[in-house]
């Protein structure tokens, strides 16, 4: 009860705008913040161990020895590096009933073997510790929230504690969110340091399969028609053999995306449970379905740039001039007509979905939509998808593997390499939709479990 | 007050990783979320009305008698099937002063007369009963958050209680949102069975003018050609037909979308004052605005699509090369060009608008906007994204109207019925807009009403 | 304790739907909220100063004198401008301990010294003031959240106050934001009242770049070819002359949305340490590089459209058509073509880049981002698009600046303008980005000064 009554009181003189904070460290971090906190409104008492001789501080700041500075005020930042936290033990009594805010982050993951924030709690038992602020940068401890700065992470164990620091926080201008307990620092200290983690894996992904196709079509189109005929066509690199590789990337990568989805099906079929965890490279893969399906997404919208700009080209130009009065003399074929408007057709619809897919990845649209609503976008729509960017593809090459002439130096056309993977999560998916395969599924789905553990062991002893 | 000693004796056990919770039901769901707890570090008790052959639990997990179980923990997930609750009012005393976690959904709405919660919380009526997890699916209560999964949310009469969940959720990794007092419970055991339900009406009306309009237009060209002149152009369906269909619907249903504001305003007009209700249907069609206007820019979105690709086709390649020879010799027309340019013109400028009217849709868009930035967008902008693509269609008419030659077997071209509604709703709005209008609606909309309700009876017997 | 007591009585009886709320007032404004308020099944009464003449309030509610009615609710609206607040200072002893909620907002900004809510918690001091609900249109206050009236910001003093109203507001549907203390009440005062503050500066610029550079290009392109060959070519205006200005107003935006980063790094450099803040010019301008590079992609968005609709204009087909046969006689020059390929797939890279920092530019984005991956995609991949525009550009130029016929009446074509920004913004970023200056720079940032306070003093005594 007297916890409250404390926090309380100082509560009531924030309102009278005498609110004092104390800062312990004097170098960039505790500046930064301390200038705001002034700006703010707040007195601002630093706690230093050579109070006399310590560096500049933001004007209209004081600065005292750590003992003064800690019982002038009731929240405490600690803007010191944790290696230096050891002489907060001897401070422990002074720091009782205190609320620490622990604002550190390290330079790399798993670097010790506890949160900086417990290790702090550990220190000071007595202490109020709230682990906050680290997911900021110091331009936004500095000038306030920004863009992707807005959102203040705390945890911490004393709901009170917290309440005071979401107070500063607020008045600061950023929004608070709430993450526990204490427990959920080393998460909130891990966030900082993450640049894109479940990004890697598709990226390196789209990079490699990038630069196999393009040095697999550079060799069909280019070098091939050098060595046989010594036309030089390397202009077309910039364009036609980029809006080739762009789309079998994006084909291949948006098939990817729907095939752990099909694995993780055969495996639960297969074992007959789904309460056996997946192989972590599988657990790893369907992860990073969403980033996949971007990178499919953002190479299908450069396959439709480069598309569109077909016809202002030059060379284009230059080759339906030459091809014009050839043209007129041939009678107008409805079945070309109908394939390529198809093949356009399936392409746009295909594409529709795709940018579909991509706004319900949106954060806050998936956030507004129920899971029902998600799974029926991104796995049902998400099939037609694959199925129309499929068929566009199958109406592109349409007879071409017919034809010898298309094998140049005995190797298949790009497109006919981009059609293995969606060909084969498109035939398991039907297989896995067949009535019977569908029912088992929806099954173990719902805890049904094929064999007891008991028989299952029994099971083996027979065969 | 001992309530609140009784939750925070289990806050400071929750620090040391002993925090016990109980599971009622060993069904899927339950192990599903045993499964899951016990992976975050708590210790899962199952209470079992058979502790003995109950089927399989996860690894880690006890299973006793409900009674037992209901002793052991302070806070008990429900994990039972609503028809199966009897059983709790005579556990009633052993759950006295537990929080009790409602995850329960049912497979309809409006199933029973009361929500499953607070069914739950009248049969123990001294448990502090809490909803929530409800909203997840069972796959995201297995294997933590995901997209659509990340938010729980939760209702119940007891903060304290709530915020135990709270806590309990957070450390799951899921984010929180309080939605009140247990009688927002029906609400949230609706929210999972949802799906897209203002989204059904636009969604229908589209298919609905998609299909009349490709009817309408596959008679009037495909089936007019080949009944007139034995020619078959039953190719041009896939691209140029939809290319008529598309923008059709689009500019209709961008109209629906700004039509039932100006009715809405009629009727305030005519009755003197706002705060009568509109008639239902008014009201559904204004909830269900937003998705009209969305369904419209997607179809506007692939109308830019099909335009875009016509050069490229081979339909087009080949007339172009019919025509080129002719053409030379022409003169190059400046009407022509002008209209040609400014049709073009205005349709970029109104999908550019339409895409911005989009963006702004987005929740974390609209919600970092004031009512009066958004009303802004929404309705300013809206007007003059209308009035863009209405002055596009006509400038795509132009003197077509006069030709006799276009009222095949005595039908209007498509994209005279389409400019119907739009030039209604723009036409309505401009008399909305005359000074004198404006000015009594400005005064409606602040409170004012023209006759006082007795006023209004003395009006009917005089009249 | 007593005023938990309190509010938790009446939480009780919440659930027994018969919590009863007064409103203060009987204008539009109170009479909206209580006819929403007894829709969500709350009781109403009205305090009035003429109980009996006060005009018409919803069905359902009471009226009765200030007096009887505050004391017969524990939460107060207050839905009186506060021109008339002066009258609630004789009601503070009946206010005591009671929930004040102002929902009042001004007519301008700065109109009176304080916010109203403090206002009011100086006239009331004993009662708990919550400023609440004044973001919400008068629309939404009565018929419920829509889009962009989600959200009820609310701030006050007193914990337990701002707790009844929030179950108050999650029970009418929205969703709370607490905004900390009473002090944050001005702030809430002011929201409704913008109108895109930061977007004004962006869009007068874009404005004035659109102005000017149109009327330089129609007196170079339009006017000169009509004085000098007496030719009519104004049709172009439309679509060519816009698909110029668009682009260069493009460029320039982003150049200046990159231009203040560059600016502040020398600052920095110069004076040789970050804590000085920089001129207010400055911060204005960086504040709003966000909406400038919006504003950009907006009207790079625009010269993408008006560029792909090129080959269907009239006009082109008319050019084609005469030019086609003199084509064909002349070579194919691979030199054109990589040059035409290479402009055309810079610029679609651009785009795609614009495109990424446009949606990591949406709240939900930029919100789940760390700043340190907030910060690479805008600051690094936001120099290659600067990079990829501006090499479209002068690809687009090639060597047409060594050809004085380009300078038409003696100025430089508008490409040659809008490179001017984006070039100095280019080299100066490779310059701090040289290893000596990016040393500095980065020690600067970490904290270092250059010159103590003290040194400074003596150096201009020295010099």
């Amino acid at each position: 009860m007297k916890k409250t009554q404390h926090l309380n009181l100082h509560q009531s003189k924030l309102n009278t705008h005498e609110f004092l904070l104390c800062i312990f460290g004097t170098g960039d971090l505790g500046r930064s913040l301390g200038q705001r906190l002034l700006q703010s409104g707040y007195k601002v008492v630093y706690g230093s161990r050579r109070p006399h001789s310590c560096g500049p501080v933001p004007q209209g700041a004081q600065v005292m020895s750590h003992t003064a500075a800690a019982q002038s005020a009731s929240v405490v930042f600690i803007c010191i590096q944790r290696e230096h936290y050891g002489f907060l033990e001897q401070l422990a009594p002074q720091l009782k009933r205190k609320v620490l805010v622990d604002v550190s982050n390290n330079l790399r993951k798993n670097l010790y073997p506890e949160a900086n924030a417990e290790y702090l709690q550990r220190l000071t038992p007595e202490a109020y510790v709230v682990k906050a602020f680290n997911t900021l940068s110091a331009w936004a401890l500095q000038n306030g929230p920004s863009d992707s700065n807005r959102q203040v992470y705390l945890c911490g164990n004393s709901t009170e504690a917290k309440e005071a620091v979401t107070e500063i926080a607020t008045r600061l201008g950023f929004s608070v969110q709430d993450r526990g307990s204490l427990s959920a620092a080393r998460e909130l200290e891990d966030f900082p340091l993450q640049l894109f983690p479940l990004w890697r894996l598709p990226l390196r992904l789209a990079f490699g399969l990038t630069a196999f196709f393009f040095f697999y079509l550079l060799t069909r189109d280019v070098i091939y028609t050098y060595a046989t005929q010594k036309k030089d066509i390397s202009f077309r690199i910039m364009v036609s053999l980029a809006n080739k590789v762009f789309p079998i990337v994006s084909l291949i990568m948006l098939a990817l995306c729907y095939l752990p989805g099909v694995i993780a099906a055969v495996f639960q079929l297969y074992r007959g449970t789904k309460y056996r965890r997946f192989p972590d490279w599988l657990d790893r893969w369907m992860l990073c379905r969403k980033q996949l399906g971007l990178l499919a997404l953002a190479f299908a919208f450069l396959h439709v740039l480069y598309t569109l700009i077909i016809p202002i080209r030059y060379y284009v130009r230059y080759k339906i001039a030459a091809s014009t009065i050839a043209k007129v003399k041939q009678p107008h074929n409805t079945t070309i007509a109908w394939r390529s408007d198809s093949y356009y057709s399936m392409g746009i619809l295909g594409f529709g979905l795709y940018v579909l897919l991509g706004i319900t990845s949106l954060p806050s649209v998936s956030n507004a939509l129920s899971w029902r609503e998600f799974s029926f976008i991104q796995s049902k729509l998400g099939y037609l998808t694959l199925f129309f960017c499929t068929f566009h593809t199958y109406l592109y090459g349409w007879d071409m593997f017919l034809r010898s002439s298309y094998y140049k130096w005995y190797t298949p056309p790009g497109y006919m390499l981009s059609l293995l993977v969606p060909s084969v999560v498109l035939v398991l998916k039907l297989l896995l939709l067949l009535p019977c395969v569908d029912r088992s599924l929806t099954r173990i789905r719902q805890g049904w479990e094929r064999t007891e553990p008991q028989d299952d062991s029994q099971k083996s002893l027979i065969t």
